[in-house]
């Protein structure tokens, strides 16, 4: 298991400039009323293809040699990662084939089919994705670039948490939800050099908290096929990630899938911007946790934007 | 008619400084690519009270004197203005009485209510309005704030455009809805002056087209109670937005109510913002005539965020 250092990250910030934004931060006086806290909202639904993740991808992507990426590369995910990597791949020239659960939210489709990939659906289930996925990278010999636990994808991942702490001083904590694992673990990488006392938060659906679990056991635990409204945090830790959240994280807060819901309405509502649910777990623990973040300066990443417009979850709750 | 001058936009800037924001300028390359011209999205979705009517509203009660402010401030708005006004007079400290139809978004009479305003419902049409009002003024001997043919408030919301002229260079033109004729003719107050060659263009429904027609027939036209999903744009042009709209503006273009919804939608899933239908009337005219704006750095003022998120007019086409 190669574990990335921050020269990785530094490498891949570089690397990935010409094909990412460097997204803004934002805050809102009602929400910081609200919590006791001064909350800075580290915008990846203004990234491209609206989703931190096309950080780690085109790291991925543009790393690879000529030879490397003549087959393109593969994946399998539960959304952003599918249409990073094949926004990436488009951008290289290089074909792209994912492996999506059919359950998958239409605009995560529609977009990957906009960016060029390829889709071979499967089971909302972890066995039935990797079944499935073995079959298309043995057809196609495209390069595997795993969603989160893979050592270009972390570093391009911690990227996000270098940014966040140039662009707001003095941070007491930085919050993330939790789904494999990707996002926390670049943030550790990040962070745990460049701003050792920065506090790390995850925040997991309690309907998939699986890294809740690990975290208190000391071990991975993963489920099979976990229900939520926040699609992108079904996935479970793996070796890469496990390392990064049991060496650096403080702690692991949980909500319900109403406090979700509840959080992300507040969050379109008062910042008047489209996130998705994936994005509002970490407002949504910090709500219910008010002690543990009260008079601190919080960096709260807003992971995507990506959500079926015509089926919200306030439509049916 | 006292007809404001650049000098009245520049006091107001700097009076209602410390209560509004200076939003920020977003493009899509996206939006760029799909109508061949230059976006730059002027977010008053993001301004205090998410309406660029706060601009206005605060310059017209900061402006006034303590004898003038005693009994409060009164008005009649189809909603933006409403709670705007609402927001200023309660950071002023003084009362704020409104009359809002009945059939204003639920957000927004909210909004009015949690800024700490008195709401007084009528029927929606400008006849019914009228009459409510004159009660409520009457009775409460409180300074009327027209939500648009004021000297006052076509002043402030002239500080919009200053700004947006301030944060883009080489504009070729600006486009705003046009209801009552208030951002249009601050637009015009500044442009007229600091940016006399760019042109300025109103974009509005064509179920409430009556400032169209009338700047066709060259006089004002009204309708009492016209239909459109731009809630925001239902009331009529008065002699002072007139006198503007008539001198300064280029052309007025017009949009259906699929067109405006569908531009809405677009501004939602591809620049993760929430905005208001009135916000979108501009992009659909830019898209129905393309060979208006191609191959131009074009100023897009997004008027407002304030909808209600359980009924957005997609789920219902």
């Amino acid at each position: 298991m190669y574990i990335p250092t921050l020269d990785d990250m530094l490498v891949a910030h570089k690397r990935i400039k010409p094909y990412v934004h460097r997204t803004p931060v934002l805050t809102s006086t009602f929400l910081n009323d609200l919590t006791g806290a001064d909350l800075f909202f580290k915008c990846e639904n203004f990234q491209k293809a609206a989703a931190f993740k096309v950080r780690g991808a085109s790291n991925a992507v543009f790393g690879l040699s000529d030879e490397q990426a003549k087959n393109g590369v593969c994946t399998h995910s539960s959304g952003n990662h599918a249409l990073s990597l094949s926004y990436a791949a488009g951008r290289r020239g290089i074909p792209c084939h994912v492996v999506m659960p059919h359950s998958a939210p239409q605009a995560k489709k529609d977009a990957v089919i906009g960016y060029g990939g390829n889709i071979t659906e499967c089971e909302p289930s972890t066995t039935s994705r990797e079944a499935v996925f073995a079959e298309v990278e043995a057809a196609t010999g495209a390069d595997f670039v795993h969603p989160y636990n893979d050592p270009r994808v972390i570093a391009g991942q911690g990227t996000c948490s270098r940014e966040l702490n140039e662009q707001v001083e003095g941070l007491d904590a930085v919050i993330a939800p939790i789904g494999g694992g990707g996002m926390i673990s670049g943030t550790c990488l990040t962070l745990s050099n460049l701003a050792p006392n920065v506090k790390i938060y995850a925040a997991e659906p309690e309907q998939a908290d699986d890294a809740y679990r690990s975290f208190k056991a000391g071990h991975i635990i993963a489920d099979d096929a976990p229900v939520t409204v926040a699609d992108g945090l079904k996935v479970p830790l793996k070796d890469l990630t496990w390392h990064f959240v049991s060496t650096h994280v403080t702690d692991i807060l949980t909500a319900s899938e109403q406090e979700i819901i509840d959080a992300m309405k507040l969050i379109w509502m008062r910042m008047k911007i489209v996130i998705e649910p994936s994005s509002a777990v970490p407002l949504a623990t910090i709500l219910k946790n008010r002690d543990v973040f009260a008079g601190k300066r919080v960096g709260v990443i807003i992971t995507g934007g990506n959500v079926d417009l015509g089926a919200l979850p306030w439509m049916n709750s």
